[in-house]
């Protein structure tokens, strides 16, 4: 993974996890950063989403670390539960001799459990002694059921220098849209204003970790944070903003695409795209509708071409279209290349079963949906809904 | 099960299933009857529900039978389904020496194939034959993936003489409020206005078919019939509205929760009881929400009391409340009898993790959530989400 000039972090054990897995992390600037994020839109915030909000209202541009744990989402844990946020905050920065005003917390794991605050203590010593470039551990030590750690970089050049922004996540459960999903933070050496970092954070946000869908819930953590520390010393001016939002844009799709890849349980990676909607909204509401239904998730599980389960949860997703202008096409991969249409004019086509099944049972599949009455259209990334789905979750605290 | 005065049924094996299972049903009066419908609100109906509007709209006081068959629903085929609808009615008029517009027609199972005339003939020649009193028998003839039939039955009497109603359903997947969901009709030998019947049936279905969920998908399908022939010779007069409409409801609701209790892969049934919302609407949108939620499910499928999941499912439900006034209790069975009081001023209360487990564990769970704004309540009836759901669902067609 591509370092970023002035970042150092760091992914170490502090036995909320068992087995010696790594379950806490530290992201450290040795300058101040601006910081944005973006935050589950759920009213059930948890303490760190509740005072990391804080600490951006008031402190935007001199932020210095960010400090995770899992195991414990520090969530439905009142006034307990803040006390511990900011505890959390108030030994990081003691470690690392900066102020608790400079430090952001994420938590991910159990909701409605205390932090178990030695540990925390333990983990933050181990973790600020660790620091330095392997951002592999910092990726591993934010994973919960996640199988794979999830990273992804960009840099471009400028007359002015070179800008690099590199960012980690977690996913796997508790996965909708309409958020800012789990845990994930993209850090850059470019040099942002505040208003800046949040305005095109807000804009890669919305086509990458709003577009996602595993199991439909969302969590009460959700957070995505930006820093930028500005050691490239390059700023990011109108001319070179374009360059910027585009790498953010790329870092943000492949670490949301990362979170569906690795969905709880999940075999397949399913691009749904939507078009011939009334308008953009209208066309989300339908991919939606068929990303959270459970009989399209377990169809495409059991690699069954069953094409009405789509058609028909577009038809229940409250969007008004004509029944008789609906075209279905599948295609293997992420795009249309070698689609087979497999509805049209109310009616299945005649094609060929063995093919649309040979489609189905790839790992990745693209579905293609048009409901022909407009230009409104979206892309929803999704995954199927496996045996080992509820497995995972009818087990997941005990 | 109670014979309704006028109406014979018949459940046979058409050969639509492999096994000699029963496939078809057919439900006749030996005089006109009033009828009314509840359709599903997808957008994709279905052929015989399409079929079924018209024939309401132009006889809906004169019907005297009904035909389903199982294993193709006649959905997402175009004309040529129409004109297989149109036809199963001619043949099955022609059976009972009755008129083509006094024919109902439902039908189940996979989408976007065509009914096979040949058997539909076959099961009608024999269906009609067979007529009789052996309701078990029809309430099988229109199982899918259902393991048990669902029959229920209510009398009353009055000065006038004594009424009764008779109803069966299928239901198992596909299952989500706000339509008549999936199949079942309700047969009585009271006097009715078309009018009367329609807006009884809509009062009924309110409360209970609307109510259930069990995995959030709406079929194309779904149909809810009430048939009324007067054999009682008992008008329902405003006198004897309260007690038809009573007991019109226990039966709606008797088969709902059948439905429920044998859905797909269900090993839990679990009444969601929303209370303190701003209106009933927003109760129901809450309950809807912990509902559909597959991370709620499957925790109650793996006898887990997360009632962080159940918290969160409400924060992200779209309606909003204070989280400083969210009770959640649980209990055993369908009332509050016992309850074990699980979280209150945004944190779990000290409760005992031994008793919430036994609770979660027992087959039946009652869930009350009290989010403390207002006078707004919702019940809504639910099942677990398990291997087996993803089993059935993964292999359905194969």
């Amino acid at each position: 993974m591509v370092s970023v000039s002035g970042f150092s972090v760091s992914g170490v054990h502090a036995g909320l996890k068992a087995n010696d897995a790594l379950d806490m992390a530290v992201i450290f600037s040795d300058r101040p950063c601006v910081a944005a994020g973006v935050f589950t839109t759920n009213l059930m915030k948890a303490a760190p989403v509740l005072f990391d909000i804080g600490q951006l209202t008031s402190n935007s541009d001199n932020i210095r670390a960010i400090v995770v744990n899992t195991k414990c989402a520090n969530a439905c844990t009142g006034e307990q539960g803040l006390a511990n946020a900011r505890e959390t905050a108030r030994l990081a920065a003691k470690a690392l001799g900066i102020e608790s005003s400079q430090v952001l917390v994420m938590s991910t794991g159990v909701i409605g459990t205390h932090l178990p605050m030695p540990k925390i203590a333990r983990g933050i010593e181990l973790a600020t002694a660790a620091l330095g470039q392997d951002w592999d551990a910092a990726a591993r030590g934010i994973m919960t059921t996640d199988t794979r750690p999830k990273l992804a970089s960009e840099s471009f050049d400028t007359p002015n220098g070179k800008v690099t922004l590199t960012g980690i996540a977690k996913g796997a459960g508790m996965i909708a849209p309409n958020m800012a999903t789990l845990l994930s933070a993209v850090v850059t050496d470019a040099v942002l204003t505040a208003e800046q970092a949040y305005r095109l954070l807000k804009q890669a946000v919305e086509p990458t970790f709003n577009r996602i869908v595993v199991d439909g819930d969302m969590s009460t953590n959700d957070t995505l944070m930006l820093l930028a520390n500005g050691a490239s010393g390059v700023s990011i001016s109108p001319n070179f903003e374009a360059q910027f939002a585009a790498a953010l844009l790329k870092v943000c799709r492949e670490l949301a695409q990362a979170i569906v890849r690795d969905g709880e349980g999940a075999t397949k990676f399913i691009t749904l795209h939507v078009k011939g909607a009334v308008d953009d909204a209208a066309a989300r509401q339908i991919a939606n509708a068929i990303a959270t239904s459970p009989l399209v998730k377990t169809a495409f599980y059991g690699g069954d071409a069953n094409w009405g389960r789509i058609v028909a949860a577009a038809g229940r997703s409250g969007v008004s279209f004509d029944a008789a202008s609906v075209k279905l096409r599948i295609a293997k991969g992420e795009t249309l290349t070698g689609d087979l249409l497999l509805f049209e004019n109310e009616m299945p086509t005649q094609y060929s079963e063995e093919r649309a099944t040979e489609i189905v049972k790839s790992p990745e599949v693209y579905a293609l949906l048009d409901v022909g009455q407009g230009a409104g259209e979206a892309i929803v990334y999704t995954c199927d809904l496996s045996h080992d789905y509820v497995s995972i979750n009818g087990s997941y605290r005990s």
